[in-house]
């Protein structure tokens, strides 16, 4: 296989979007062409789970094409519910990797506020078992209620390190121009004051409000190209190093142990194997927080701490900025907001950023290998990706 | 890139299916891995386009693979609006000319008639484009309702003819047990005789009933391998020898001539100069004819005849199975049926079961080179496939 590099990348603002569908994924990719200065793509992938549900849109990824002006490059919409970002890019790897292509555009977007919170939960709630929970009422923070509670049972996470999830990347946000949420949040507002049930009520309990991300409209882009191309493009060297993908039971109540996420140790396994490092090795991780416990959980289950002991590491801030592993400088899905077709890429696009010393404020010092793990239904198809800056000091 | 192979098929009847969406996705897997002995799947592409909006489903492809027992496999839906099936084959072939993996399961399935055909139609029409076409009203049958009437202006085809593709595939489908209409016509019944316009009425003029391929429910796989692999499976050898893409504008008026598929011209050429073959060394092809006049044209546009001629040959009988070039010998579009998503790959399965010479009374005598093409929007995103048998007679 080919080597594989990211040579551009762009990003819109994550909040309330109000723009066609197609052009919320057109835009980062226009910033991604800026950004590296290519406009000849041979091919295009589009990552997006509800334009047909929620946007009356099918065939996204060939509008994607028309807007940009790319005709006659081919194009596919790529869906892997919450993971369709990392999948899209995988597919984009290959399509690289494989000689097909040399450029490759891959861009995710999704409009979700178009709808209302409780629609959007129940369009979120269509990745579920069909016949094993969907029709039974399940939904995504339902089940995350559930395994919060087993994972506080089994290894002793309180409230109060969820709260500290959310404030640290709410923090990390605040150093985000482009993430969703801009609010200074503390344990005292939403978890010690008199008023933390007002301001911070339980929706799917022990979750609260404050630990579920919000529903965010957004897009993000990253243009992947073979080693020849990338040598042409004068920015700092990206490779995309390992990719790691995994499935594990669709209903969450077969698995033998609920409280373990195989599919992201596996997926985490294979991503770091094929690039050749090992976790202690990275320098820099988006990790899939749709609710604050996964962070928790993921941080383990990718190999960062030991299995039941996240909650501690993060005690000590070591996932904070300036601490030994910095996960979700970005804001994560928690603070930048979790758009769920543009996700995948949004974390890719941080990353990017971190290699190549971009990131100003929130910039984790001689960031050399990045990873990212991004989360499909409640953990059944998981890709993670490890990207190694090459030329850097 | 490393060859590829199909090494297993397999499909369901089209028609009315009272099955949920994953188990029409996964039934003609199981067949696959029947047809060719190998469960050894490593990864999975799902191709459907309207589960989010049809079947409350999204997530589908992790659906699959659970259903299909197949974890920790990976998997991601392909979309592509009707050209999806294509498009995940296409995306498999990737997955192991790049070998990334080895044996890669593609299956597509739609489940259409759960809405009533007025919605099916608004469905479909999700796919124009959504600010210039979508939003006033513009559906599939009428985009091809008026690229009829140019044609017939431009190049004398007529009603006629129209009629004869109609007859020529239903009575083809008339020999495929899989095909949702068996129901023989005639060109007395729907055309000249007193009861014409009461059997065959307009629908989008000068497109007749009898012009439209029907609704369906269906699903159909293949499973691609290496050469490696595909060596010890005891089935004939068919290789996936070329595959091309091509897009065109969006909104249909936007093309300098709106009677040219130049997507289709160019995916054609891409697709038979990857596979070293010629049209003229094509055995036997299936053509995306979602309305009769499709099929005349994408038969000049792939090069089997010159632009404008596609109706003569038909007149002389060259696309009838015996004839120069038989067309649609599984029925097509129009007779076998078209549940969007497993439309292409439908198309792939009667080209290897017609290579393979187990096509029984539809056999295509000596097929030694297939070919598909499988038409996304109208005409805006095409995706053709070309097969060629190894180790026939």
């Amino acid at each position: 296989m080919r080597d594989v590099y990211v040579i551009g990348i762009g990003i819109t603002s994550f909040g309330r979007l109000e723009y066609p569908l197609s052009e919320i994924a057109a835009y980062p990719a226009m910033m991604a062409m800026k950004d590296c200065g290519i406009r000849k793509i041979d091919h295009l992938y589009v990552s997006n789970m509800g334009g047909g549900r929620l946007n009356h849109q099918t065939g996204l990824a060939s509008a994607v094409v028309d807007t940009l002006s790319l005709t006659p490059a081919g194009a596919e919409l790529i869906e892997n519910g919450p993971a369709s970002g990392a999948s899209a890019i995988k597919t984009g790897f290959m399509a690289v990797a494989s000689g097909m292509h040399d450029v490759v555009l891959v861009t995710g977007a999704e409009r979700m506020r178009e709808v209302n919170n409780l629609e959007a939960t129940e369009f979120v709630a269509t990745l579920t078992h069909p016949l094993a929970e969907y029709i039974y009422g399940v939904t995504l923070p339902s089940l995350a209620g559930m395994f919060t509670r087993l994972y506080m049972d089994k290894y002793g996470v309180t409230e109060r390190h969820l709260a500290m999830v959310a404030v640290k990347n709410q923090d990390n946000a605040l150093l985000n121009p482009f993430a969703h949420l801009h609010e200074k949040i503390t344990i005292e507002a939403i978890l010690d004051s008199p008023e933390a049930m007002t301001n911070n009520p339980y929706v799917s309990e022990p979750l609260r409000f404050f630990d579920m991300c919000p529903v965010s409209d957004g897009g993000a882009c990253v243009i992947l190209a073979s080693k020849e191309v990338a040598q042409k493009v004068n920015r700092p060297k990206v490779r995309l190093a390992g990719v790691g993908q995994a499935t594990d039971t669709h209903a969450v109540h077969e698995r033998e142990n609920p409280t373990d996420l195989l599919a992201v140790r596996r997926a985490a396994e294979l991503s770091m194997k094929m690039a050749g490092v090992k976790p202690s090795d990275v320098s820099v991780a988006e990790l899939h927080d749709a609710f604050t416990i996964l962070e928790i959980v993921e941080s383990e289950e990718v190999g960062f701490f030991k299995k039941g002991e996240g909650h501690k590491a993060l005690e000590r801030g070591d996932t904070r900025i300036g601490g030994k592993i910095p996960i979700n400088t970005s804001g994560g899905l928690k603070g930048k907001g979790h758009p769920v077709g543009a996700t995948g890429i949004g974390q890719a696009h941080e990353i990017v950023t971190q290699l190549r010393g971009e990131a100003k404020k929130r910039q984790v010092k001689d960031a050399k290998v990045g990873f990212t793990c991004n989360f499909g239904g409640f953990g059944n198809n998981v890709v993670c990706l490890t990207f190694i800056r090459e030329d850097g000091p």
